[in-house]
């Protein structure tokens, strides 16, 4: 596990798009992190303290997380000096990037020097098994999409949120980059090799209480010909008991895939349901989660009401009015 | 690509079915293979002239290929003399273990000493782009089972074989490795990461002839929730044109998962078609492959005029009864 607080670096960020992965941690953990480092010229700002090393460890900082996605996941120079300047003064280091952390031999022999950790969270670090698709105790609910990028990741984050307001037993099981960063822990699925990606999920979503809820991060969408191989993983490795359906309806056609449109949510619903039964048989659809932050209130409101007429599902914007709805359904389930 | 033509070492195979990569070999490839080495209390007899290294060399072996897979995948003190003195004499090797040639110290200097080259077939030799889902030129036809080992292999070599005797333009297209051993080529797609599963068998399959044929051999089953994840990046890498149902009749449960079931052939027809349909608008079901090498004549015979009344579809054991109606049906494709 990554130790908390965290000091969020955003580098030299050319805007607030390629602080993602900060801005994530800010929305979903506001506790965790006790300031922010910008490098000059950075154009994001996160509205936390502006800190430099000595400040941050002087507030009790844990580690360095690197918020910022940089054109080709690359580690510049400029970055190192900030990088080992935290190692020395006794932080680790968390990244997503493409390029390790590990791989720089600078940065790798100041952390060995120096006794900390690096987590370059893109990388498995453990040895996953090939699933063995027994049933485990206890719930899970998993989110899928009519695309990628359409809000699975703060679907789940918000069902937890609102299930732990309530004393719901729940945790949230990220699967991604930055679902790691924000919890502490989770599997960097896309990075799994293919005969052990249902195991790796089937490994981060055990046994567990009978009344608690493992809220399982998707990734990709079936409908989606680059990624549906690692959806069908988390259909069949998660056995899902609660499926909720992810859709972003200003898309024009499948992310990075202009040849492509989105299936209806209908379809959806209809093929993820199918194939989740082969590994559940009980697997519901409870309900339906828009990503609405290209429509105004008014469009917000009145895309959600003709959705959940033609679905006969509850359906909500999780981010901007709240999950109760969802978990409403859930407890129901 | 590996040198041809091999040495099948057979090791000391307990059994015939530990020798399934090299019987593949013989089976696919019978002008590929020099003779057989096998050591002494070897179990498994291919019928092929057993060789010394030296009279394996003289008789023009370019690479000795480990056709057995004994307990665990690994690599004995007793193998490794004859695999070092093949090296030494001048021969390549070729292995789909687990545990691989170029991890083993002494197997590895000995390549490098005498400049030879270890063809490790499980492990991915170059990185595959993600799949980017744009249209290919030429067909794709894919093997889609109702479980693992049903004989999506046999069933796209017996397709190819056949196509080759028609002067039709046809390439088995091999993912596993047994399929790259037989071939030459391919890719171990268990092997590959997640992200780039799909990616690489867009790889696989490039643009060709517009009457060109690729023989996709197709791994795990969409209904097998250990492995479903690679068979979807099957479906969508390769935007197949056709698929072929393959079926075993005989298993009493899915292969490895004691509390799972094989699906009908409608429901595999119905789920498969409208997943590949994604990936290719205009694909069809062309036919039925069942291994029925379980069955007597007459039971194989009732069996599959059976499924073929039930399915509409050319139904046929390709090993058995040769792959021309499943050939005959692509061709009208």
């Amino acid at each position: 596990m990554i130790k908390t607080p965290y000091l969020l670096f955003l580098g030299d960020a050319p805007d607030m798009l390629a602080a993602k992965v900060a801005i994530g941690i800010k929305d979903w953990r506001p506790d965790a992190s006790v300031g922010q480092f910008r490098m000059e010229g950075c154009q994001a700002d996160l509205g936390l303290t502006d800190m430099t090393i000595d400040e941050a460890v002087a507030a009790g900082a844990k580690t360095l997380v690197i918020g910022v996605a940089n054109r080709g996941g690359y580690i510049s120079d400029k970055w190192k000096t900030v990088l080992i300047e935290a190692l020395e003064k006794g932080m680790d280091i968390a990244s997503g990037l493409h390029n390790l952390l590990r791989d720089e031999a600078d940065i790798a022999a100041a952390a060995m020097m120096h006794g900390r950790t690096l987590f370059d969270v893109r990388v498995p670090m453990v040895e996953f098994p090939i699933a063995n698709g027994v049933k485990r105790t206890g719930k899970r609910c998993l989110a899928v999409g009519t695309d990628c990028s359409v809000g699975k990741m703060y679907t789940g984050l918000a069902m937890e949120k609102t299930m732990h307001e309530r004393n719901m037993k729940a945790t949230f099981r990220p699967t991604g980059q930055t679902g790691i960063l924000i919890t502490g822990g989770g599997i960097p699925l896309d990075a799994v090799v293919a005969d052990f990606m249902a195991g790796s999920v089937e490994y981060l979503t055990p046994d567990n209480d009978a009344d608690h809820w493992d809220l399982i991060e998707g990734q990709g969408s079936l409908y989606h010909v680059s990624y549906s191989g690692v959806t069908m993983a988390l259909v069949h490795g998660g056995q899902p008991d609660a499926l909720v359906l992810c859709h972003e309806p200003t898309r024009t056609h499948m992310r990075g895939l202009p040849g492509y449109q989105q299936p209806s949510l209908q379809e959806l619903r209809d093929t993820a349901l199918a194939l989740a039964k082969v590994g559940n048989p009980d697997c519901k659809v409870i309900g339906i989660s828009v990503n609405t932050q290209h429509l105004s209130d008014d469009e917000s409101a009145a895309y959600l009401a003709k959705v959940e007429a033609e679905m006969g599902l509850p359906t909500v914007d999780p981010f901007r009015n709240g999950a109760d709805r969802l978990v409403d359904a859930l407890a129901d389930c």
